[in-house]
Order: C-alpha cells, then structure tokens, then sequence
C-alpha cells in the first residue's frame, strides 16, 4: 500500500502500513479492498470551534453508558469503551474549539435499528464528525435465528444510510470502523465466510461513499499475529477488554488525524 | 528546577517544566516544595510481569465505577475518570505483562475513610503500583461542618497511610497525587490559604517517602493560565471533566514513565 493511498495525512509507521497489508490478507480480505476503501476517502479530518463529534453502534460504542447523564461531553453518558477514551482526548487537545461529543451507541443494534433511531440519535444531532461501527450483531442474531437480513441486505441498508445522512448533511466528515470479531469465546468456524463478506461489505460501503475508514479487523489480526491472545482483545470475541478498545482509539486516532 | 530533579527519567518537555513551575510558584507554594518533593524520589516505574496497578482516591477517582463490575481490568468498574483512560492504555501497552489494574477510589472520601478500609481495598490487592489522590474532602467537609480534621492531621493521617503500607508492601512504587481544585463552582477565596496548607502538606508526604509526585494543581494553574476558563476543567471547580481527567492522565503519564 502507498503511502499516497493513506486515508489521512497524519503520520503513522511503516511498520502499521505493514501489519494493516498483512492482518488484511491474512484475513481473506483481498489487500485491494482496504487500499481501494481508502484511496478514495477525502484527507484526515480538521476540527473548526463548535464541531460536534458523535459515536455511533451497538453495544462495543455503547459500552455501558449511562442513558440518563444527557447533554454532551458527560463521561457517564460516554459508557467504558472507546468513545471515552478518544472524547475525553479530543476535549483535551482541542480545548479551544467548544466541541460537543456524544455517544449514542445502543447495545444489541444492528443497521435496521440504526435507521430506525436516526433522526433523533444522528441527524438532529447536526455531527460534523460522525464515526459509525455496525454490522456484528447483524450476522450474530442471524445466527441466533432472531433476524433473516442477509449480507446483501446489510450492505444496501448500510449504504442507504450513509447516502442519507450526506444528502441531510452535506459537510460531514463520516467514519465507518471495520467490523471485528476476535477468534475465541463465541466465535466459532461457522461465522465464516460470511463475517469477512460482512467485512468487505462494510468497506464496499466506505468506498462508495468516500468516507473514512478504520481497519480495526486487520488492527487485531496484526495484534493477535504479534503474539497475543485474542482473548486478550475480547474475551467473547466480540465485546473488546479495556486493551482492546484502547488498540481501537489508537487507530482510530491515527486514521482520522485527530 | 534541574532535569536531574524530575521523578522520572522520561523526557519530559521543558515547557512542561517550566510551566509546573511557574504554575506552583503562582499557586503560592514555594517552587523548593516542588523541588525537593521530587528530587528525593526514585526513577520512573518499570513494570514487571503479573504487577497490578492500583488507583485510589475519593470522587475523582471514583467517577461513577460500578461496584458490581469486580476483578481486575473491568471497564465497568474504572469509572469515567483518569484510571479507565490510564489503566486502557496501560492494558494496551503492557500487553505481554498480564497486568491487573484496579480503581478502589470511593465518593466522599477523606483520609481516614482510606484508612479504615486500606487492608481489603489497598493491602489485600499487593499493589505493584499504588497512586493515590485524597484530601479535597478533608477540607471541603471541614467546612461544610461535618468534619473536624487540621491540616496537620491531614498530613500526619497520609504519611501514616503510606509509611505503614511502605512497611506492608516494600517493593511498591507509590504515586502521590497533588490535591487541586479549579477556581470555580464551589470553589470561595475562603477555602485559601488553607487549601494551599493542604497541598504542601501533601507534598511532604509525597518527599517524606520518596514517592513520585504528580502536580496536578500545578498543571490546572498552567492549563488556565494559557487561556482555558477554570470550569472546562471542573464545572464545579472538584470533580473533574472529560477533558481534566484527560489532562491529569496525560501528566500522570510523563511522571511515572509508564
């Protein structure tokens, strides 16, 4: 991968270039789908004074916040994951510009909840940054037999949604993070191939729309190959620990150049 | 003050000097108390294989944790505060380690209530690394007439705290946080001088037993001072906000070298 194809400006190691390439391959996804997904994305984000960040998903966003402590920038209402962690490192650094972060992450969501909840919990919010991580609940509940939506069906909802959210609000910067699983707790051989093709959708989606895009599959692949285990990242699998949603807001960070 | 006087070895800006120093010397208390508070302590930690981080304090550190949420390296039970966003990146960091890091830090708590429960929520954990921030309450429910305890009970209650746990635990490192309120909220010109008392009361403790020193008034004082109203830090002038839980992680960081 080019340097050039970067999705941000920021600076970040060959050595992640690398670990991203080879995390990507390693797991199935074709290392032309993320250089692709990013070639295409605009340069990192620049926040201006009054900018609103908002955290969008299911329960790895949600994290346990608290539903009562409303208003922004609450470290109660942004739950354990890593919003806080990246919220309370933007209201740091850029302590002059009045931001406004929310999370709105709601535990068990997949899109058709998303789409359901948008008015209220994205667009009334105006985000000038809007970073959506979606997609494995929509193949777990599937398997749990309490939902039939196929990965087509994700891809489009997905898609429709993004589209919608820029035509509502032309000036946004939107960030879509990889969907993950780690390979223990529930994750068993059954949930492939079609979790890498819920992946490649996901990054389908960020290409067309030209948003950013954040490898976090690719991250913890590379984190598990090091030598960790990936019970270490998410004991289930699917929620991360305190490390694993740190991994995320460090790249997260470095793919926004915020 | 010298580089050679810092606690730890870690390269630490000398803007970050200066302005701790210009920062104590504007708070009042002489910049020798900062000095020689630190050039009595040991080098930055370095951590070993199976240590555990313990965080413990009042409110501050507290910040909303789950009591319910037990063991070790329990988003849930860090809290939306410094420790989450310390103890997620060391998790991240020392990921070969098998770390366990713990906040045991109780709303509304004044020395003795430390005291009185040191042996389950501080001996009983064997911390490697013990950092503790505790006596805004001392002096705010001093005032708020239900508690009666001097400065110098204060001081002589904490270095009895840390002595007889330096006696229990002799291989642990101890950080000792700088008390530090924002001028704002609750915070009255009648809570000075002898908030003031109080921090270098802190201080001596900190020198008293070569524990490392974390100027977290010091580093509110220079945050303000370069143009940040008071109450972005603390609304209520106590309790810090997103970005001043941020802010004493990022300097809590350079001191300890972790």
């Amino acid at each position: 991968m080019e340097r050039s194809t970067r999705p941000s400006g920021t600076p970040v190691t060959s050595e992640l270039d690398r670990r991203t390439l080879l995390g990507a391959m390693a797991a199935g996804v074709a290392a032309a789908t993320v250089a692709e997904s990013v070639s295409g994305a605009e340069p990192s984000i620049e926040l201006k004074s009054g900018d609103t960040i908002l955290f969008q998903g299911d329960s790895i966003t949600d994290a346990g916040r608290s539903r009562n402590a409303g208003g922004a920038n609450n470290g109660r209402a942004m739950g354990s994951g890593y919003p806080i962690l990246l919220g309370s490192q933007l209201l740091k650094d850029h302590r002059d510009k009045a931001l406004k972060v929310f999370n709105r992450g709601i535990s068990g969501n997949k899109v058709p909840d998303l789409e359901a909840r948008w008015k209220a919990d994205c667009l009334d919010l105006n985000p000038s940054v809007l970073s959506i991580l979606i997609g494995v609940n929509d193949i777990w509940h599937k398997r749990a037999g309490r939902y039939d939506g196929t990965v087509k069906q994700y891809e489009e909802g997905f898609l429709k949604l993004v589209q919608s959210t820029l035509e509502a609000l032309p000036s946004v910067r939107i960030v879509i993070c990889e969907p993950f699983v780690l390979r223990c707790g529930a994750i068993t051989d059954e949930w492939f191939p079609e979790f890498d093709e819920r992946r490649a959708a996901a990054a389908t989606v960020a290409r067309e729309t030209k948003s950013l895009w954040v490898p976090f599959q690719s991250m913890f692949d590379a984190a598990v190959k090091a030598g960790t285990e990936p019970a270490y990242w998410a004991g289930d699998g699917v929620h991360p620990s305190m490390a694993g949603h740190a991994l995320m807001a460090e790249t997260w960070t470095k793919v926004t150049g915020l």
